[in-house]
């Protein structure tokens, strides 16, 4: 198997996280990570050099692919950078708030003939990954029903509920791209109520921290996530299929399997902390599946349209809460 | 304790119930028992009277107390009958289909004095009683969103769908019920998704068979229900409040709690098959309610006013469905 | 179906409880209680006698059946003079905690021609009667190894620890019934550990309060079973079967089927607490088969000689525990 | 943090694994791999030679600690030569199936002054660690009660059934340890009962496949294990501890925490096949913990005296299922 050269852009959380699996992958080899605010990572090896602009890492012809893991506003430049330097990308989600900007992106990393993988880590982690085989194999029948929980253990700080685009683009986008994920169908309708209940500085933002978003999909699918900023035991991740011959569903991964019974009841532990934890092999998964998709004549895992459809949806979900009607996506 | 002397109206499947339970309570008895169209009935007893006509109950003044369990269209005749005929009245639900039918019914009854107790028996449920009782304690602080999952083991037949009043006012009203049971406020607002996955003959009934209603109550909480009118592993009937401090479930009760393990998998049993068997200890707690709230000076445990408010949420619902627009209720 | 008349005989707390469940049952009518030390029952009703002396039972030609719920020094010879007077039994367990003494009682029931059940009341338990089943239908192949787990949520008060036969004649002693009920043989060797751990004065009696018994049984399976006079987190009351093919277990059952989520964890609540709220099903169904069994020409569902083998496994870990040996059944 | 250099010896299953988790680790470079009948490896790199003789190792003085992970009659000779060339030392346990031979080995590590750690690596499985944290912590007051069940999915060949020195030795060694861990007091006698079920062949070694282990603690708690070679639904691997203030145990670990509901039951997942699924955490930790041991002056968390102390339990065992006597240890 041919090795891949790697720079990563951007060496945030997400970024130093991706760097740490990057390094355990035997045919994966990251030759350069860059950030213009980090001068040394704890994670660094004599292989690795850390630069201060991510142009060396575009300048540089040995390297074949790249991950950016800078903030979001940077995505879009720097997935057109890359695209015209020749190098494959690994871009984390959503790739802009905007539509219009997407879309050209895509267009442009279409003509320029680079693959890319959007971040959506979720489709890796084996639950889900599970859930989508049982479907697949048709082992519930045809789909009737999708029911999404997903809660964070607290909310971001302000200044990022700010620039986030709202709990929408921001955080059910995820849930967003399960749903199409799982069901293999498009959305077609929205209807989201939402409601500030955790901070009343998240509603000064005009944000929302709670919501439901009713979905409606082409293949006659009902669908419904809820999300909330904190839930106080942890971070909540559940999804339930359920159709016509049975239902699949799966509860939260949990550090450990022990039970505690005393005189206060039968105790078992709260959910893994966060993305972090919760969906560490996700993230592994998902980077092995992006070199598996550079080295071979597969489609893309996650598409530069299947970030598209996200948006999409999530942008549709903020007009309907805005107009408190349905809105077709 | 006084003894009270009932009368049972109906002898079909839920008539039988109640019988059946109300034989084992020590501080009653039931005179008679009336159906035009059953001569004999399996649980008799020498106590028990055997009529055809529910008139010789109403116009016996040793009997203090009817349950009504008629099919719907009887239950506001039969109870404007007991109200005047002095009698305190147990009636299943729903009380009719039609709002202002509803109204008048228990204005009568009001002005006649009697006392009335609705069939709403899933709030008399262990599960249930006890996810009040922790809101109540504060346990998981302010409530932010309720999830509820309702799916029937099968559809009725074709002929009872037609006459039922269709998905929300037949089966969902249990669970407008038991929402305003658990949150304690008003359902300000719905809107409804419905789509006929399950039997052809239904949506030709102009009636859907999956449903999801989201819903909006006076104090900020977020609601959803889902239904479906068949789930082949049998009668599921979840509910989860989230809130500020936590969260309580309840999962579904099965008849053992035995784990069978083999090459095939960990095996738990099904849910209990559907609202009999499910349902058999909060049936006979509610007919203990009914005798506390006939003995005490206390408001019924579910009055004419909860059957009226979750006709309003189903009416409400009904018309979100076909005008696909969030509705007041 | 034959209407019976029955005589109960002790009416202390086990004594009511099969009242309670006498009175629900359709085709049995209590014609008397007695008890030398109570005179009057909460449960009473215009039917049921209150007596002083069980002489009014034995001598009434009416009675069918008596229910032996004494204390155990009066079970032999409550047994003889119900079998002389032609009266079927059901006696509560054990029949006594001498061996010769139970065989001649045994003997004179048999020659009178009375049928006779012990209260061994878990194999009616839902729970145990679902495993019987599974390995019946050979669903987990042929057993190999029995796991019991039987703890109670505190010990008796020392005077009756003091004349109870100690743990594993008053205790363990329905463990080895539903050891012999589950895997069909016989046991034919036990080893006895146990430990003085709860309480110091049940040490003083000479006995133990915490004990794991090793059984062998003729088939070749090997048992296992744990016991503790005191478990915090309340009735705990397992069976695990493994065999060729699988393993088929039981969980506790819970008062309801609630999970709370907070910072602290996640919390289902505490096994049933003891042994009135955990077999209030299999006391009802105990009493069902006993009728059942006078009513057809069947063999006892309880006979005598499954309470005389108990009691032979219990002597033996008796003996077991003083010798520090394995002794022969 | 130095880095230190390391040889593995043996390319076996076990060597395996050890050299792909030792890859992972920042600090730590493996130097050799050596095995006599392999020739190539798959994990291999640049960085790692490949050697016929473990010579090669033991004379390279930049190595500064060793893996042994050879076939169980080479650990001891292996040990002593590491010792003398004063490497430090990991060894997969058992030491060997010899007390005397274990004995001396272990003064030979002393005498060199080397350190050493015995590859009992379930006590870094996070689950059992959280066992021994509540313990610790008090949570459960004394402990009272240990129960063990270990089952094995399907049993080795029998050509190594005829070297593994027994169910005891080979498999139950590490229950021992366990017992031993999580109790924090020696085993001062056990009674065993074993039984040949699974597969005639290996009765026909004198061996069983079943085992039940009762065991007594210098600190009175009493203890039980049993095994199987053989349960179809994978790899069971469960604990718990009973004590004054309530119960702590653990449940099986699943590959996923989905659940499937259909016509048949409620179906969760097997266990995680085999000990290289279920410990894989547990076998990094057991890493982690040797490096950490050598660059602190920290005792051994699993010392050579552990290894000898499991042994002894097990040598016990078998004497007492020989002589169907509890022996002491």
């Amino acid at each position: 198997m041919k090795k891949y050269i790697v720079g990563v852009i951007g060496a945030g959380r997400i970024g130093l996280l991706h760097l740490n699996n990057l390094k355990k992958l035997p045919h994966v080899s990251v030759k350069a990570v860059s950030d213009p605010y980090i001068d040394q990572i704890e994670i660094e090896s004599a292989d690795t050099m850390m630069l201060k602009s991510h142009q060396g890492i575009m300048d540089d012809p040995e390297i074949d692919a790249v991950f950016i893991c800078s903030p979001t506003p940077f995505h879009v430049p720097l997935i057109i950078e890359a695209a015209k330097a020749g190098k494959h990308i690994f871009c984390e989600k959503p790739i802009s708030l905007d539509l219009e900007t997407t879309e050209k992106c895509l267009q442009e990393v279409k003509s320029c003939g680079v693959k890319l993988q959007i971040g959506f880590n979720r489709r890796f982690d084996p639950n889900f990954a599970k859930i989508r085989k049982v479907l697949s194999e048709g082992k519930i029948g045809d789909p009737h029903v999708l029911r999404i929980t997903s809660r964070d253990p607290s909310p971001p700080p302000i200044e990022y509920v700010k620039i986030s685009g709202g709990i929408f683009l921001d955080m059910m986008i995820h849930d967003f791209d399960m749903a199409r994920f799982l069901i293999g169908s498009e959305v077609k309708e929205v209807f989201a109520a939402g409601a500030n209940r955790i901070d009343p500085q998240i509603g000064e933002c005009g944000d929302v921290d709670t919501a439901i978003v009713t979905l409606k999909f082409e293949n006659d699918v009902l669908g419904v996530i809820d999300n909330s900023r904190q839930a106080v035991y942890g971070y909540d991740q559940r999804v339930e299929v359920f159709g016509a011959s049975g239902s699949i569903a799966t509860e939260n991964k949990l550090p450990t399997q022990t039970v505690l019974s005393t005189e206060t009841g039968v105790i078992t532990e709260k959910p893994l902390y966060f993305f972090l934890e919760r969906y560490q092999d996700a993230y592994v998964q998902e980077a092995n599946a992006f070199f598996d998709y550079l080295s071979q004549d597969v489609p893309s895992p996650v598409a530069g349209n299947d970030g598209l459809a996200a948006l999409k949806i999530a942008l549709a979900a903020l007009k309907s809460l805005k107009k408190n009607q349905p809105v077709q996506v």
